[in-house]
């Protein structure tokens, strides 16, 4: 059977590995895995939330409001704006998809930094889109304006703080930048990370209201995967002005997310101290990592997310290291893939980063 | 700023109203609203399956396993299949969009029945591919044929049995119109009541294994949403040969299903019991809704479904007739969009129907 030959070019997203797999394949215990490949909320749910959950379960029989009002009004007093500025998504990643469909087909172009998130790339190349790359690994502004002002791009994105990497442009920098866009460029300010990146250094916080009032042409991308740890439950948000919204919304199927994710996500919106203390917590332990890499003489990036980047010298193969933590249960993210000789850690508990740090250890001196 | 030229075109799914806005809007109290508008089993999930996920709403911070593994290997199990013939979406909707997606652009044709599942017409205009409809209202393989003759299609959409009218092809049927189909013709057979016709009547059964292995341009749709009670969770599956379902993957992102819904989906496929008692009760009560009908006179499409269409005559007007419902708190599905005057409801359970019938009798009399 012949299909639409713009997928002959696209590649598939390869997500961290669960703990099934590990299990399964090195036939480890469930509970002596660590999985910190996926950037998770390592603190997990807020209990209030869970057990707000467990009461609504019954409720899985039944599609969710699918006008998601509680959860609009929720999040548009949030921010400070109207619910008709957001559109939910299961995930941010599916309204970046709603972006690119918005606005590409297989004469455009969208413009990324050089290392970001895999997404992008193939939500463009399922439309057949060209993507421009700048050639830094971390995200250059200098770079994005001279391929702008070169090429020109339907889309742009920013990944702000940027995964796989976890640097961060300041927001001056960021708003100096939307300045020379054209207003009929889409620019994607994706936020999935801001909330650490603004506990860790004010200059990073791009405020939603702020952003869109300015720049008309940019939507900003929120998740509840990160910070808010639902993570499993697959809602994000997109912020921007009603014009974008009503047409992202053409794209939107109807029930995106699921009943227990709408009631999770609205619960979660009840509960910010639960985020905060996460957070904290997060960069306490984030410090350790800096110092064990200082100790080893890995270089490492400096984060504003909840992971952090280990760049392995000449002395290591951050494939094999990768594979070796794999085996012994702690599961990392591998960036060869990327073109870097390098691991992405999700900062854990504090118990699961002494383990990994105790594993990490055995690994490094076999290798040696 | 300008989008996809091809968005003009679209337009959204209206779908059922939920409970929250008519408790919103009408200031009815949620235990008093009766939701039979869109096609949920009334008996609501397996108490088994509320069970597990009560336990398991602690993961919700966590990504699911992506690989699908044990629901795949379920799937495959169930039906006689390989996992490499599965593919799981977030609803059987979403594979409907990557089977669009992935034959068709905007040189496309896509054929469907005259009134059928609007998701089908709304993917493919969100590619800006033409939509063939048969004249009659009902699924006619004669129009299908002579259409397909006559300006050739790259997907068919056969509605097994169809929402929202509730008729079913026979097994047979659709087998012989399948035979004159050219192999580069992908026909999705929407599956996803077949639960319920399989079970009135086994010559509308449609055996996927059997199906795909005769006619390797097919695809099989199967969802939890519907006998399996999971409506809230947004599961479906598509079961083809291997070709079609790597191809389709390429469209599928990361994480398309949220893990409780992983989870849940995994263990209702442990209780086929639950299933199959939901069902025999469904046939019972959608008993009195016929009697109902003949007794006031009204036609109805003998359905092979949990839900059935009523059809009004020239004493009432169908959109008034659903506004009356929906202000006393019973949520049916007007058909006037469809350019029906009549009305799709869910059956519901024996103490739900005997309240519609009671509210419906006020209604129609006041009508009169």
């Amino acid at each position: 059977m012949k299909f639409n030959k713009i997928l002959e070019n696209v590649t598939t997203y390869e997500a961290g590995k669960p703990i099934e797999l590990v299990v399964r394949e090195y036939g480890i215990n469930p509970s002596d895995v660590i999985k910190l490949a996926s950037n998770e909320n390592p603190y997990g749910t807020s209990p209030k939330v869970v057990k707000k959950i467990e009461e609504l379960s019954k409720n899985m029989f039944m599609y969710p409001d699918d006008s998601m009002y509680e959860l609009k009004e929720g999040l548009a007093n949030k921010f400070g704006l109207d619910s008709s500025n957001v559109i939910i998504g299961a995930g941010s990643d599916q309204i970046l998809e709603f972006c690119v469909h918005a606005k590409c087909d297989s004469s455009s172009k969208i413009l990324t930094s050089g290392i970001t998130f895999a997404m992008y790339e193939i939500y463009a190349k399922q439309v057949g889109a060209k993507v421009l790359k700048t050639t830094d690994d971390e995200h250059n502004l200098e770079q994005f304006s001279k391929l702008y002002k070169e090429q020109g791009a339907d889309v742009i994105f920013l990944c702000l703080p940027n995964n796989p990497l976890g640097e961060c442009l300041n927001k001056d920098e960021v708003y100096k930048f939307l300045e020379m866009v054209n207003k009929d460029t889409l620019v994607v300010i994706d936020g999935a990370y801001q909330e650490y990146a603004k506990y860790k250094d004010e200059k990073k916080e791009i405020v939603p209201k702020d952003l869109i009032e300015k720049f008309p042409n940019t939507i900003y991308l929120g998740t509840f995967s990160k910070a808010y740890a639902l993570g499993g439950m697959r809602v994000g948000y997109g912020l921007a002005k009603e014009n974008i919204i009503k047409t992202l919304y053409k794209l939107r199927s109807p029930f995106n997310i699921t009943t227990l994710s709408l009631a999770a996500a609205i619960e979660t919106l009840k509960d910010e101290t639960f985020v905060d203390e996460c957070i904290a917590k997060n960069f306490e332990e984030m410090k350790r990592y800096e110092d064990y890499a200082k100790q080893k003489g890995f270089e490492y990036i400096p984060s504003y997310t909840n992971f952090i980047t280990l760049k392995f010298g000449e002395n290591f193969v951050s494939k094999e290291i990768s594979q070796s933590l794999l085996e012994k249960g702690v599961i990392v993210r591998d960036l060869t893939v990327y073109g870097l000789n390098a691991i992405r850690i999700t900062i854990g508990t504090k118990a699961q980063n002494t383990k990994v740090f105790e594993v990490l250890d055995k690994v490094l001196e076999k290798k040696q």
